[in-house]
């Protein structure tokens, strides 16, 4: 995406061939920082610490972790002991442990002195098929948009709801759920952005507010909680959120809160869409209910983070001392919520064999197929 | 309620008989303060700034305005002016203008010289009543609560999920959600109550928190968009919350993100009661989304108030410089998704001829066979 001058991805490789660089997502949207990693520790710890989220940006970024292991130490057990690193860095989303593993595919018959530039290749291979995706998701999902703007007579903009960030800065480059957003704006159809917080960290308020402004799409940010009356209401359209994980089945692990949006849309009748690149659907997975959920530390419940009035970022606590707290980072929503998945080849319907019907080569039928 | 060593009300006269004390809950949960209101114009302001809020207590303070009124001028006008501006300090909940006009009523044919004292009276009254109210509504929902410990048999606490805050600091004692949980408590029913933050204000994380705290029963804060998570995982056995304005339908106007956690209890089959004080009834109003829904300060969302690490309490923004913000104070729970109203007269089924049976004196039939 542009932002000021440029042309900005979230990971890119250092000029240097090596160091793998990311935008530190903890700095946004009140500055902008970019860390470098040189080590697969380095990149674990940013996918933990979340300086890198969104499943198809920790998916990449694990890949390159793979790769700067690679580059350390070719022997035999340095990639796959730094892939056992990564994959435990988060455990809901599917694209991590997917990356990963395909780059550790890619070195495993390499004699070890050519490891590493495997290794790197099948990163940038993977950042690059991934922009594709997204670019064909934003394509399919601005066809939706459309259709929306028509069935209004042309006559006013389109609502759009969306959930927490899955614009550039959660994937590699574009987006998914935004990825439509912006692609119907380039088609110029008239829309607003109806945008989610997204508690505990934000992410609404501040990543897909900032990358908004900066793509001069007009958005209101809203509570969580103001989602079910904005639709109850027909304040919006449609909603279309991203996944983290999605179930061979069509249930949709997204970012806690996703799962009562649904609820709410179906309510008011409101189309319901996730945008879900291939990667994050796990085949082995049929039943939503059985994608581990990630808990995280109270502490991103407990306060909150953001610009103080001394000009620095600060964490501001919002419960008594000692209170407990919990904090799910992640909900599933069942597949029967779900009006569709924006697919890179298309939308499917949320069911097994509407995947399969996008994805035979995916499915059990054309799996066995292929044997 | 007990607050160290004495029992502490959210409203109270204070000793020359002529100021109103209430807890400043702006302060709250990080520093404990108490306002002298003396005029009607600090009732309002206490109202419309939120250092009292709640919709029994909001009723208890304009009561108070207007006697503050009728002591300072007690001539014709001034105390049906004064009954204006509070009244249009807060649009949504009911109790404000019920408890108003009430004493309106009382002073109406009062010669002036007796106003101010029949004011003071009425106002008095008007707090006895919300205590028994409360005191009765505690009951009938500890019955409700006591049935679930029963039907698991005992062999583990229950769960209450609540949203907001419905203690006693939203009341002038006892509260009325969180009046069957105390009530439930002290019948040594074992418990544990979920608390949703409820953005933007904290309430939920801020007071309902601190209530629980002091009074010893065993809770966690969680976001609200994780609500729809613990139901669908059977994490409660049932949702109680207070309300702002009931129609007479039986649609529960309350903080808004409560209508997406009746969405979430139905969808997970978990009861949902609303605790509903009479005067919050709105007799004259059968569809609730009908009710006007007040917005607020966008600055409200922009940022979150808590404690900073200085020891200060801060407000911090979370959205970039300049986004746009909507703020809508409340959402209308359809009455089709609430398992049963639990007034001071008991259980209500959510429909009109739910609550006539109960009030048979405000229904249409009721009020017929009274002329």
């Amino acid at each position: 995406m542009r932002t000021g001058e440029r042309d900005q991805r979230a990971i890119w490789l250092d000029e240097d061939g090596w160091g793998v660089r990311v935008i530190d997502q903890r700095a946004l949207p009140h500055g902008f920082r970019v860390l470098r990693l040189e080590t697969a520790a380095d990149a674990a710890s940013a996918i933990r610490e979340m300086a890198v989220r969104g499943a198809p940006l920790i998916g990449a970024t694990g890949a390159y972790g793979v790769a700067l292991a690679a580059r350390a130490e070719p022997a035999d057990r340095a990639p796959a002991d730094a892939a056992n690193l990564l994959k435990d860095a988060r455990p809901t989303g599917a694209n991590l442990a997917w990356a990963v593993d395909r780059v550790i595919g890619a070195v495993s018959e390499v004699p070890p002195a050519r490891r590493a530039a495997a290794a790197y290749s099948e990163a940038a291979r993977i950042c690059q098929e991934d922009a594709a995706i997204n670019r064909a998701i934003g394509e399919h999902g601005a066809e939706l948009i459309a259709a929306e703007w028509e069935r209004a007579g042309r006559r006013r903009r389109v609502e759009v709801l969306t959930h927490c960030n899955t614009g550039w800065l959660a994937t590699v480059e574009r987006g998914t759920a935004l990825a439509a957003v912006y692609e119907a704006a380039e088609r110029e159809i008239p829309l607003h952005v109806w945008v989610t917080e997204t508690r505990p960290r934000e992410q609404g308020a501040g990543l897909t507010a900032w990358e908004l402004a900066q793509a001069g799409v007009p958005f209101t940010v809203i509570v969580d909680g103001a989602a079910g009356h904005l639709l109850q209401r027909r304040g919006a359209d449609l909603v279309i959120v991203g996944t983290d994980r999605t179930s061979a089945g069509g249930d949709v692990a997204n970012k806690i809160g996703t799962y009562p949006l649904a609820l709410a849309a179906r309510a008011s009748e409101v189309p319901f869409y996730a945008a879900v690149p291939s990667p994050s659907i796990d085949w082995a997975i049929a039943d939503g209910l059985a994608i581990p959920i990630e808990e995280r530390d109270p502490a991103e419940v407990a306060a909150v983070t953001g610009l103080a009035p001394s000009g620095r970022v600060e964490s501001v606590r919002v419960v008594p001392q000692g209170a407990r707290v919990a904090n799910w980072a992640f909900d599933v929503t069942p597949a029967d919520l779900v009006s569709g998945l924006i697919t890179e080849r298309g939308v499917a319907q949320a069911t097994s064999a509407g995947l399969a019907a996008l994805f035979p080569e995916r499915s059990p039928a054309g799996a066995s197929n292929q044997a």
